[in-house]
């Protein structure tokens, strides 16, 4: 059970520890270490990138087990949690003190808060409340040397080097965060969530673009395809418009008066664009199914194949119809049959590819075209990785995106951290990218 | 001239270069090194904690003369800029495309991007946009071994490790940032600003935390206290109400219906609060008048003496009330001249004992009770500096925030960017900061 993630590489599982205590995680890093083993922190193995996978024999320290809620402080907003604590749980314990937690992956309702620590989670309300280490304020921390130290902490302001902005998204190749300060949000005073439908791409995007320019900042600006939307409809029926080219879902946060503002405005913006659809929720049952078929986007594409490969690539917002069309023309290409669900407010595009792997050799052509639609994204001032990490399978593109100096200083750190390469090893960076000693020379490989 | 920054201690200077590229960085890195020499990297000087003054012979890299805007991008919203270029030019270039640069230290007139970055720099507005850090998306950065490597980058996301994180706020220990990458923020429709009179400082407190629990962020939240609004009043005549025992100037932004709930929200949690003086300002000029008040606050008490040691203590909002009466407490024990202005939305005091340092013993008093307020506010859950950074001066008090393990966590970093310990050094970690080996054992000293 613990050999794979949601990505699609299976590891190698020699030994897993599920311990309970900080102290605990300590003890088993040591002995470890003392018999000379590599250690694979995991979490609830939602992950897409084969970053909790095993890739050598060794020791899977598997955190569910730290799901503790230790201590909730109303007036600072903060809560001490374990890191195997399920991220929807803690908002859910919360709803009646006005809080939540405010980064949203669609795998909330199963992953971990140290999952989402390790990968520098997103998620569709990350466009205005930032990614996973905005809301990360401090950790207890266990070092590859089995040590246990403080990174940030309760004081609302840390000098020194940042070192908890380093950890969150390190995808454990520093060491193993075992409890965790999260910052809390205030629940809004009120909401509203828009269904937009429009006859193309063209229109939603420039739709989305004309939002950010004018100034608002949705809560969420999320962006579904024709493909995409068929799937979904079939499999939650959330009352998504099927005969829509394009589908975003848009939600504005606040007072009355804020979210009545922001609610016209985008109204406005989206007509101006062509929608032929236009609906405002503000009934929290309505709201919750238009979210359920965003969030259950993943799992409706099951009915379509067995697998999924799933690309994470960011653009900036004015490429963002550019790329799309250069990945459909790939995904066409190489007779894929791909659907398209993504955070469009920060063009985080996530290119979902239906496959079964139990077809000869179609999973090789998976990640060949994946790789090209890297490319795509790169070359139009893009990146490799929004929200769900590099892990094993975005590890050997890092290249596309980094220079060997810019690795080496990467790899660096790590060493700092871990000079004997034993924490979560063969992830993110590419073997060699420690490539230069310390007075500038390239080590000789 | 190079020889003492905004703080108290003065340093050593045997030579100093004017470079105006980044290669030019570079190569006067490479000569220093050739010849065995430290480095100390320099903006406009306008620290207040001895971080670019130098403690032995050694090279002062002075960044002033990198100072030009390279490019704008208005769609992205982000410019590379110099290190040398003032905060306060960057902004005014940008007027007339709507958009500025967000971080506002007091000092931003005269102070660097270079230095903001290097102190990641606070200011009245980083309460609701945040500090330097958000808004610096990648720098080209100089190596201590004099390579040129990027941190971060224009793709609105890069995968790995997080450097740009780690060495903003580094202070120009970890290398040199000579070309960086921030991001712009619309300039907000509307703007109301509030000052506001009250007969305490609890009342003036209970309304910021007030303000904060109805979920309101104000762009800005500020408070003075009598004996800083008298000198204020005497420098600048803003209209500051000299009978109240403490001032507070609000800040709100956005639609005019955003901004017109939030004053009204304001006023009614200030006017239950006993405010005696309640004032809205919307018309530019007179919000310039208010905000000259509080930007000219350092350099209103020249009258009172002609040297001042100003503190960067944060803490919990919750305990503003009773860190500051311990504050007091402690400048009628020593005898000391104290006025205080401070970012109250998020904590941060500020201080300030005015001096003269020719009286024989005087700075040794002022030090000795700056370390007592910086240990009541420790106490109380707070932490050494908010904005200011460590430098010279706050540097043997980092062990009243950090563990041994802590600091030696850090200097672990440090040692990966540079083992030989060549840039500014002396700075921000006290001696004996690397105190174990990669094996966790304790290494003598």
């Amino acid at each position: 059970m613990f050999a794979k993630d949601a990505g699609v590489t299976p590891g190698l599982v020699e030994a897993a520890v599920l311990p309970r205590t900080t102290e605990e995680v300590a003890t088993c890093v040591r002995i470890a270490r003392k018999h000379g083993l590599p250690i694979v922190p995991r979490g609830a193995g939602t992950g897409l990138a084969g970053g909790a996978v095993p890739t050598e024999p060794g020791l899977l320290v598997v955190l569910t087990r730290l799901n503790e809620i230790h201590d909730v402080d109303e007036v600072a907003r903060t809560a001490w949690v374990g890191p195997g604590l399920i991220n929807l749980d803690l908002s859910k314990r919360l709803i009646e003190r006005g809080l939540h937690f405010a980064p949203d992956p669609s795998s909330q309702s199963a992953s971990t808060i140290g999952g989402n620590f390790g990968t520098n989670a997103g998620g569709p309300h990350c466009l205005a409340d930032g990614t996973t280490v905005a809301h990360i304020l401090a950790a207890e921390f266990v070092t590859p040397d089995g040590d246990i130290v403080m990174m940030g902490g309760e004081a609302p302001d840390t000098p020194g080097l940042d070192l908890r902005s380093i950890v969150v998204g390190s995808e454990g190749t520093l060491g193993i965060a075992t409890k965790i300060l999260v910052r809390l949000m205030q629940n809004p005073p009120d909401v509203a969530t828009l269904l937009l439908g429009f006859p193309s791409i063209e229109d939603a995007a420039t739709t989305v673009s004309q939002i950010i320019a004018s100034g608002l900042i949705p809560a969420a600006l999320e962006m579904m395809d024709q493909p995409m939307v068929q799937a979904v409809e079939n499999f939650v029926h959330a009352g998504y418009p099927t005969d829509a080219v394009a589908v975003l879902l848009a939600e504005i946060t606040g007072t009355p008066e804020t979210v009545l503002d922001g609610t016209n405005a985008i109204e406005q913006v989206a007509r101006r664009n062509n929608a032929n659809t236009v609906r405002v929720a503000t009934d929290p049952v309505e709201r919750a199914l238009l979210w359920r078929g965003r969030k259950s986007a993943f799992g409706a594409v099951a009915q379509k194949a067995p697998d999924y490969y799933l690309h994470d690539t960011v653009v900036p917002r004015t490429e963002l119809v550019g790329v799309l069309t250069k990945i459909y023309e790939i995904a066409d290409e190489y007779g894929l049959d791909m659907l398209n669900v993504f955070h469009a407010g920060d063009g985080n595009l996530h290119p979902l590819v239906a496959f079964d792997s139990k077809e000869s050799g179609k999973l090789e052509t998976v990640m060949t075209a994946a790789k090209e639609m890297v490319r795509v994204s790169v070359e139009a001032g893009g990146s490799l990785s929004g929200e769900h990490g590099i892990g094993l399978e975005k590890r050997d593109l890092m290249g596309l995106v980094f220079s060997e100096e810019d690795l080496d200083a990467q790899a660096r750190i790590r060493d700092a951290f871990d000079p004997d390469g034993v924490m979560n090893p063969g992830k993110v960076l590419p073997t060699g990218s420690r490539c230069f000693d310390a007075a500038g020379v390239r080590i000789p490989t």
